[in-house]
C-alpha cells in the first residue's frame, strides 16, 4: 500500500492536476467557446454513427492512458459535439452559453457536492433557499416552498405526487390501493411528462384527462369543465388540473385566471407547468401572458431553458406553508438526517426530496443573476419576445414560407449535414412537419434571423 | 433591438467573455483544487447560518454587478464551502477529486446538451452505450440495456417501475387500481429510496416487506422466503426482491446467490442495488462480494461513490433484451422522436427514461477511465479495502475506541468548528450513536488513517 499520497495516473504530482486541468480548460475555451459561438463555425460537425464510433475510439481498456492521448480525446469529444451555444443553433428549448452560468457550474462541478445537508453544503442549503424566494417572488407569493429537481418531467411529477398526498395523505403508506380512481386534467397541447408521470406514479395514463385547446394552443376552460363533469360522472374523483405556461409545439400561454376559477370552484390542486414559460415573469412588458399565476398550488420553472442556466436548473414552487414536501416525500434517514445535531435541522433540506444525492443546481443561476441583475435578464426575454416579433414579419415578406408539401424532413438533413444551422421539426394536428423556431439565445441578433431565414431558402432551392 | 452581438454584462465583448472564465477558472485552480485537496488546509470554514448569510449577501438584485464582484463572489462559494476532496473528508458514500472525471465534468457543462437524441449529442448517445457496455460486462452480461440515472434513487425506483411494468404491463395505462395488492422485499438495511420510491411510485410504503439481517447487516435468506410466504397469505402478489451490494450504513453485502435462488423459485424480479458497491466488481481480489449479480435482473450502480466519478453518476443496468425500458416509459413525443428522421432513430436513447431533458452522465466516467484504465481503477478499489482493514487494525490497538456513552455527535461538533475532518455519526439498532468512516477518497495514504484515529482522541480528550 502506497505510504506516499498517489494521485492515479498522475504518479502523485499536484503539479500534473493542475498542468492537466489548465490544458484541458485551453481546450475548452478555443474549441467549445470561441469556436462553438462563432457563426462562422459550423454548429455540428455531422458524422454518420458507425464513422463518429471509429473516430472517437469508445472502448474502455485496462491500459491507462497518456497525457498526450487524453488531451486529443478532448478535443474530439467537443469537436464533434452539437455546439448548443452556437447562434444557429434554434433545436431545443435551452441555448446559448452564458459565461457567468458557466463559471457557477464549473465551480459547482469542482466542489462537488450534495445538496442534502447544511452540514456538507452550508452555502448552497442557504443559496437554493435565496433563489427559490426570488423565484416565489416573481410567481407573486411571499412566503412558499420549494426545491430545484432534476428536470421539468420530475417538477411535475413532485406536484402530482404532492397533489394526491395532500388530498389523500393514506397514499404513502396505503398506495393508490387505499383511494377511489382519481383523473388529472391537462390539455392537449401539454409536455409528454404529464402522461409519463402518471404511469410512473402507478395512476395510470388513462387518468389523465385531455382538455380540448383552441387554435392557438390554448386551453380551453368550459372544456376543462366538460371533463371534470364528465370524469367524476364516470366515478372518478378530479384531484389536479396542469395549466402550460409556454407550451412545447406552439409556445402558448393557457389563460391561467380561468383555469384557477375552475379549480377554485372544485377544490381541485392548481399546477402550472412553466418550465418554458416561467422566465417571462421577469418582463414587466411580458409577464400578463402568466396573469394568475400567483393562484397556483404549485409552479415548475425551468432557468435552464429561456434563461440559459444550463442543464439542468429546474424549480418546483409551492404556495404551500404547512411542510408538505418534507411530510410528503420525508422518510427520516438516521444516517443523514440526525435530530442531534449541534444546528438547526431545519436546514437539513435533502428529506424533502425523493432523490438522496440531489445536485447543486442553485449556483449557475444565482452566479446569473447577480451579474446581469433582475434588469439584464429581463433585457434578454424582451430581445427573444423581439426577435420572435421580427422573425414572423419577414416570413410574412418571403413567399415559400408557407408550405404545402413535406420538406421539412429534406431541409433538417441538409442543414446538419451542412452544419450550418439546427432546427426541430415536427407535424402538429393535421398540419404536416413544420420548423419548430425557438429564439431563446440572449447573442442572437436580427442578422441571425435573416441568415436562417436565407439558408432556408438555400436549402430548399431545388425543392 | 441590438443590432451587433450582444453579451449581456459583459458587453459584446467576447475577449471579456474568456478573460472572465479564464480568472474564475484560476481561483478554482487555486481555492478549490490547491487549497481543497490539501491536507494543511481545513475541510470546512464553519460558520452559522445567520452569519453565513451576512457575508455571502445572498439576495438577488435588479442591478446587475461589476467583475471584480462577481470574481469574489466565486471566492467567497468556494471558501465556505465544504472540501468534499480533502483527505479527512469522510463524511459521505462519495470523497476525493479526480482530475479528469473533473476534466470532463467541465466539457459536459461547457457543451450544455441534453442525452436524448444523436441528432443532438452523437458523441455522447455513442459513449453511453459503451460505457454501459463496460459496467454490463463488469456485472456478467454481454447484452442488455441500460441508462444513466439522475442519482440512485431513482434508479431504484425505475427498476421497482420497471419490475411491475414487466409483470403487470396493464400498469402503464390502467394504473394500480388494476393490479392485485402487491408486495416487495429488501433487508432492513437496505437504502431508503425504497421505501420512498414505493411511496412515489404510488405502491405506498406498506408494499415494502422487511427482511431480517444478520448482525454483520446481510440479508437472510431464509427469512426472504418466510416474507413472502406471509405476504401471498395475506393477499399480495409478490413482484421484485432489492437486495444491496454495499449497504449504506454498514457496508455489508447481500448473498446475492442465495437471493437469486429464492428469486428464481417464485419468479420474482431480482435487483440489486449495488449504488455503493458496484464498483467493488473492478477488483479481481473482491469481486467475490457480489457474486450472484449476474443473475440480476437489473443492478443500480453509482460510480460517483466509489469510483469518485462526480456527482452524479449513476447507471441502472438491464439485462433485458427486449427493449422493456423504451416500451415502460416511451412516450413518442412527435417533437423529439420523430420516426422520419434520416438516421437510425433506434439511437434516440431519450424515450427509454421518464425525464425528458437528461444530463450527460457519461463523459465525466469515461474519460477518467481512458485515463487510469481498468488497472489503475483496482488499485484505487483495492487500496481502499487496504486502507479499511489497517484502520481496523489500528482501532484494535487503541484504548477507548469502543465508546460506552453518547460521544459522536459531540466530537462531530468539535471537528467541524475546527475544520480538521468530517465523519458521519448515527446510531443503529440497540447501538448508540457511532461514527460511520467511509474510505474511499483515492488520495488517501496510512498517515490520514493515523491522523483520523489521534484527532479522534485528540477531540475526545476531556470527555
Amino acid at each position: 500500500m502506497a505510504a506516499s499520497r498517489p494521485f492515479t495516473a498522475l504518479h502523485g504530482d499536484p503539479m500534473a492536476v493542475e498542468s492537466l486541468l489548465r490544458d484541458v480548460f485551453g481546450i475548452v475555451v478555443d474549441e467549445a467557446i470561441r469556436k462553438g459561438t462563432s457563426a462562422s463555425e459550423k454548429v455540428c460537425e455531422w458524422k454518420e454513427p458507425e464513422e463518429l464510433k471509429q473516430l472517437l475510439d469508445l472502448e474502455l481498456q485496462s491500459q491507462g492512458e497518456s497525457r498526450e492521448r487524453i488531451l486529443e480525446r478532448c478535443r474530439a469529444v467537443i469537436h464533434y459535439s452539437v455546439k448548443t451555444g452556437h447562434p444557429r443553433f434554434f433545436n431545443q428549448l435551452f441555448s446559448g452559453l452564458d459565461p457567468h452560468a458557466l463559471a457557477g457550474r464549473i465551480i459547482t462541478e469542482t466542489l462537488n457536492t450534495s445538496q442534502y445537508t447544511y452540514e456538507i453544503a452550508p452555502v448552497f442549503v442557504l443559496m437554493e433557499e435565496e433563489v427559490l424566494k426570488k423565484l416565489r417572488a416573481l410567481v407573486g407569493w411571499n412566503s412558499g416552498d420549494g426545491v430545484f429537481c432534476p428536470g421539468g418531467s420530475i417538477s411535475n411529477m413532485y406536484a402530482m405526487n404532492l397533489a394526491r398526498y395532500q388530498r389523500f395523505p393514506d397514499c404513502k403508506q396505503r398506495g393508490l390501493r387505499a383511494l377511489p380512481p382519481l383523473a388529472l386534467f391537462t390539455s392537449k397541447e401539454c409536455h409528454y411528462s404529464i402522461s409519463k408521470g402518471a404511469a410512473f406514479l402507478g395512476l395510470g395514463t388513462d387518468s389523465v384527462r385531455v382538455v380540448k385547446a383552441d387554435e392557438r394552443g390554448k386551453m380551453i376552460p368550459e372544456d376543462l369543465e366538460r371533463q371534470i363533469s364528465l370524469a367524476e360522472a364516470e366515478g372518478s374523483v378530479p384531484f389536479l388540473v396542469s395549466a402550460t405556461s409556454g407550451t412545447t409545439v406552439l409556445g402558448a400561454f393557457d389563460p391561467l385566471d380561468a383555469i384557477a376559477d375552475v379549480c377554485q370552484r372544485h377544490g381541485l390542486w392548481f399546477h402550472v407547468d412553466a418550465a418554458w414559460g416561467g422566465s417571462v415573469l421577469l418582463s414587466r412588458t411580458h409577464r400578463h401572458l402568466l396573469d394568475g399565476i400567483q393562484r397556483a398550488d404549485s409552479v415548475a420553472w425551468n432557468p435552464h431553458k429561456l434563461l440559459g442556466a444550463g442543464l439542468q436548473c429546474s424549480a418546483l414552487l409551492l404556495r404551500d406553508t404547512s411542510n408538505l414536501l418534507k411530510r410528503c416525500h420525508g422518510s427520516q434517514a438516521s444516517y443523514l438526517f440526525q435530530q442531534d445535531k449541534f444546528y438547526d435541522v431545519a436546514l437539513d433540506t435533502g428529506d424533502k426530496v425523493v432523490q438522496c444525492g440531489r445536485r447543486v443546481d442553485c449556483l449557475k443561476l444565482w452566479l446569473m443573476w447577480k451579474a446581469q441583475g433582475g434588469q439584464g435578464l429581463e433585457q434578454r426575454i424582451d430581445q427573444a419576445f423581439a426577435l420572435t416579433r421580427y422573425l414572423v414579419e419577414e416570413i410574412k415578406k418571403r413567399q415559400g414560407f408557407e408550405l404545402v408539401m413535406e420538406v421539412a424532413p429534406v431541409l433538417k438533413e441538409r442543414m446538419v449535414k451542412k452544419g450550418s444551422m439546427m432546427i426541430g421539426y415536427q407535424p402538429h394536428g393535421t398540419r404536416a412537419n413544420f420548423f419548430r423556431m425557438v429564439v431563446a439565445n440572449p447573442i442572437l441578433v436580427q442578422a441571425d434571423i435573416d441568415f436562417l431565414l436565407c439558408e432556408l431558402e438555400r436549402l430548399g432551392q431545388d425543392l
